[in-house]
């Protein structure tokens, strides 16, 4: 038997890390600038716990471009490192510095911020530059080194007088595929990018200042202007800092910093901060969701220790809050790894949860605190809140305290003060309580009329979610129903024990109803007496509850049963009895004459109900302009 | 200076290779069926070129699960491994066997079939097994040899007498974190998702297969039955057979093979077939759109040399074509990259192009053999063909040859014949060809038929990026506009050269104007008198094209300018000076009753565009109950 070991050869895998280490090559700067990051916080840590004795100062990162010579350069005031610290750290590819720095202060170090996990990230300069060079001068005092690989496995290392300030400077020589990254719109595009939030300052290129005038200046006195480094990034965004420290201005400031094209302004905002059982900060923000929810630009932004990750937050974030903004930062969110397998992570998936919890209790908080502006806000934060409804359930066992029912007048309820408010009257004849509620309030005006005139409260419920959340609303509580005020006749959605009255006898009915039968002659329709007041429409036209919704929640996908699309429309045509034209129709002797007044009435009850449209429509209005000019 | 070699430590990669050499851990069994195949393929080739003097017969893979010994196993009956083999091929980490012997077999083996390219696949295995075992017996005359790795980088490797049959057996011992890989659903699963269409045969556990009745056996013999290979794939997809030998049948029965949970049939394929610039087999069919659109989950599928690599295919396919459905198989695409990559190399991009020149190819071809066939589904069809227009130039300037205008008389007309047959009537004084259209024939019944009335042609444009089409019309053909009928009155919207005739004078339109405008008191109308025909209808709303069609690009999305939404909603009110109501509303003395006669007249003009809403409509239609019960 022989044994052995598997044998990487570097000739193999060298052409691999150069090409597939990552499926982005631009992501190469956000690996270059994390270790600059890494090599400077090292710094302040050990100057902190007083290993080294240099002092700190104020470091920052410089990206430079040299276009002639075709070079790429990052700067740091870190570190730095010694010829046997090269050795170490870069000849050995996947020896991970940071990592080992953590084991050996990771009493100190925890919070340090240090990024580094791999020691791959260096290698990912091979994808855009033909040639490497590094020169680095460690804080310790020893001489400055040059090392210089062309992307074979071969290096040189040699001492160099070059370099006489502490720190790292890796040099890109740009291979001919990728001169793109000499390009100062697209180097700042990256930094901007990955970089915008990182806790070092990061120079890019300067920028004229103008000084402020000396108060004794005489008019006319031209400013002075200074050149002054440009830096790109903020290094203590608002999600770093204490929601205490920060004002409501803070959060509109940072909403903006993070999406500069966005000029509305956010409805509110979760800060977000827990150190058990994970580590995570972050921001979310309510944004005005537009008519036409513009959510693929602006979306949730993912950051590891203030790196940016990626904006594909789906699986990480739950679905329905998908459609906030914001930032999440969590050290135990991996930087390189694929969504599927952030998805399958344990650690994610308790993120996923917490965050629901939180934006949960902040609603109730919300509520709680300024009902008057929850209300004013309530149109445009509902979608998000009834998705979480009918998708999460702990969020909806928690919804009674933060979730509105806005009535047809203009006034927002809770579910307990809806139920106070209508049991006395929409209680019926069995116990159930009927929540009456309405999609569109102009469709629906003579409906919602009817249900008033009885002294009902009508729920105007508009959003395309409305059919899942009433299912959801229905299987959950006891002993109430939604009805739509179309559905029935409002004597039959609510039946009470009181006997109805008529002015017809059985056998007027039954002939009435033949009568109307034979001129309607359409099956859609089933026609259906009633003895309602004689002040109500003599005709109205109703979609049953059941068939309606089911159709509702086929459009908007999930609900509905298989082959549902299939459904016949079908309605019924409700004729009040008590009505002076139901009188009349039978006194009229004439066929013709009581077949174009029947006829007429159905025209008019279509057009409640938005049925009366094409040829049918236009025969009607010439009819009516005829009438009218005689 | 120091010279030396970059090193690569086993120790230090061998972890980040196992845990994220892919993305998705499922990714294992692809790997290991592919390098299964490649060994088969291998063989193939060798016995066809007389190098291999054994019997190539009929060769599977099989896949065996064994939950109690916690084991998968994928056995096949290809090359197999000398000892020396596998010391070369699986003790060096990215060495890749399938590279080596396609450039040993350069000439000979070019269109074999083989996949392998990194080397790196086998060590996927250690992504789900805590220790792998290789069982292989080469072609040659050699002994067997069983190699064991426990995940470290130390293996073992002895002959063994366990295989006498040539072939390779790879034994997963599963770790405890990957038990679902065996779930036999799991593995049947990630079997038909990569493999469903791999070259040789799978078999992935057994049947029972019924054998036929003998002819004469008596009534109520029990047929007998047998166990079968379970055989999961289907080794030769209808894409790799040549056009020539397919049916409409065959197209159809690998649509269902492809979309199990589709069951209505495909409208059209499309097969393709190139070799060059580059290699790309594939079929495209065009389903049937529901209402829904549900494209989310039945995608066009990416193969590359019949393993399945994604259906994400944007970015690869023109945008307007991930409606459609099917397969494309290319060896030119990468199997391991991830999207952005894809999207960025330049192959790809050929292959976009390509498939829309073969599309429009197509459709033209298609329209000319059977013009009934093609008109009945267009209806299904155009969506994609107008997304088509405006997003792909190539695609537009053939779209003459295959884009039909329908009219609301039910008629399909091509570009040249639609001109030819509007040009005498529609063209106006100004030579410009008008042409006119409705979106909804119910809706704008009325408008539709003054046009007719006038002997011309409407054309019924529903879906809803048709504005955009046509303003890509409007831009890239000459003296053509379009109109919505609804958009003026007919007379203005191709105007000619008749004098009209009036039966007011200039005082009396001015009078009535005055009081038309007083009695209907609101900004949104601007009152127009016109001198149509007596017959018209006395008001008639219309609402301008070009505000119209820039609120309709806004809200499909893409055009419209900046802030759009905030226009208000402007409607011209067109008064017939010729009508009997004019002239009865001149006569009228009673201020009271004029004014009355004129709200009814624009409450049945609104009707006519669905303005009258929610109270007005409510009222209108009580009074009009009132008036027919009297």
């Amino acid at each position: 038997m022989t044994k052995g070991n598997i044998n990487v050869s570097v000739e193999n895998i060298f052409p691999l890390i150069k090409k597939f280490l990552y499926s982005d090559h631009e992501i190469f700067l956000r690996e270059l600038i994390s270790n600059a990051t890494d090599a400077t916080l090292k710094l302040k840590h050990l100057t902190g716990i007083g290993e080294a004795k240099v002092e700190y100062g104020n470091p920052k990162i410089e990206v430079k471009i040299n276009k002639e010579a075709k070079t790429l350069t990052i700067i740091d005031q870190g570190i730095g490192m010694t010829s046997e610290e090269v050795e170490k750290y870069i000849n050995q590819v996947a020896f991970s510095g940071a990592e080992e720095f953590l084991e050996k202060y990771k009493d100190s170090a925890k919070d340090s911020g240090i990024i580094g996990h791999f020691g791959l990230g260096f290698y990912s300069a091979f994808m855009v530059a033909e040639k490497v060079e590094i020169i680095t001068k460690s804080y310790k005092e020893e001489p400055a080194v040059r090392w210089i690989c062309d992307g074979s496995p071969e290096f040189t290392l040699e001492e160099t007088t070059d370099k006489t300030d502490r720190g790292t400077e890796i040099i890109l020589h740009i291979a001919e595929d990728s001169l793109e990254f000499l390009e100062e719109g697209k180097i700042r595009e990256l930094l901007l990018k990955y970089n915008k939030f990182m806790p070092i300052p990061i120079k890019f290129g300067t920028k004229t200042h103008t000084l402020p005038l000396p108060e004794d200046a005489p008019e006319g006195t031209t400013a002075e202007t200074e050149e002054v480094d440009n830096i790109i990034n903020n290094p203590t965004p608002a999600w770093t800092i204490a929601p205490a420290d920060l004002q409501k201005e803070d959060y509109t400031k940072f909403y903006h910093e993070l999406y500069p094209m966005q000029f509305e302004e956010p409805l509110f905002n979760i800060h977000l901060n827990v150190d058990y059982p994970f580590n995570l900060t972050g921001i979310l923000f309510f944004p005005k969701l537009a008519n036409n929810l513009n959510i693929e630009k602006d979306k949730i932004q993912l950051y590891q220790n203030q790196v940016f990750v990626t904006d594909e937050v789906k699986g990480i974030v739950p679905d329905f809050l998908m459609l906030l903004r914001g930032v999440i930062d969590s050290p135990d969110i991996p930087l390189n790894v694929s969504r599927s397998y952030l998805q399958a992570d344990g650690a994610v998936k308790k993120i996923s949860s917490y965050i629901t919890k939180k934006v949960a209790d902040k609603m109730a908080s919300l509520i709680n605190e300024n009902r008057e502006d929850y209300e004013q806000k309530w149109n445009d934060i509902k979608i998000v809140i009834e998705y979480g409804m009918v998708s999460e359930e702990k969020f909806f066992e928690k919804s009674d305290k933060f979730v509105l029912y806005p009535t047809t007048e203009g006034k927002y309820l809770l579910w307990n003060e809806l139920e106070e408010k209508i049991k006395p009257a929409q209680t019926d004849k069995d116990g159930n309580l009927v929540i009456l509620y309405a999609t569109n309030a102009d469709e629906q005006h003579s409906y919602i009329q009817s249900a008033k005139d009885k002294g009902y409260e009508v729920l105007l419920l508009d959003s395309p979610i409305v059919p899942h959340v009433i299912q959801k609303l229905e299987t959950s509580k006891e002993k109430i129903s939604f009805a739509r005020v179309d559905a029935d006749h409002i004597n039959n959605l609510i039946k009470k024990d009181e006997p109805a009255i008529s002015k017809l006898n059985d056998t007027e009915k039954e002939t009435l109803k033949k009568e109307i039968e034979n001129a309607v002659n359409d099956q859609k329709f089933s026609v259906q007496l009633e003895d309602l007041d004689s002040s109500e429409a003599p005709f109205i036209i109703t979609q049953p509850e059941f068939m309606r919704r089911m159709k509702d929640m086929q459009a908007t996908g999930g609900g509905g049963m298989f082959g549902m699309g299939g459904f016949p429309e079908m309605y019924n045509l409700v004729v009040n009895s008590n009505s002076e034209l139901a009188s009349e129709l039978l006194k009229t002797e004439d066929t013709e004459d009581k077949t174009s007044k029947i006829k007429y009435a159905l025209d008019l009850a279509k057009l409640s109900q938005n049925l009366l449209k094409g040829k049918d429509l236009t025969d009607f209005i010439q009819r009516s302009y005829q009438q009218l000019s005689k």
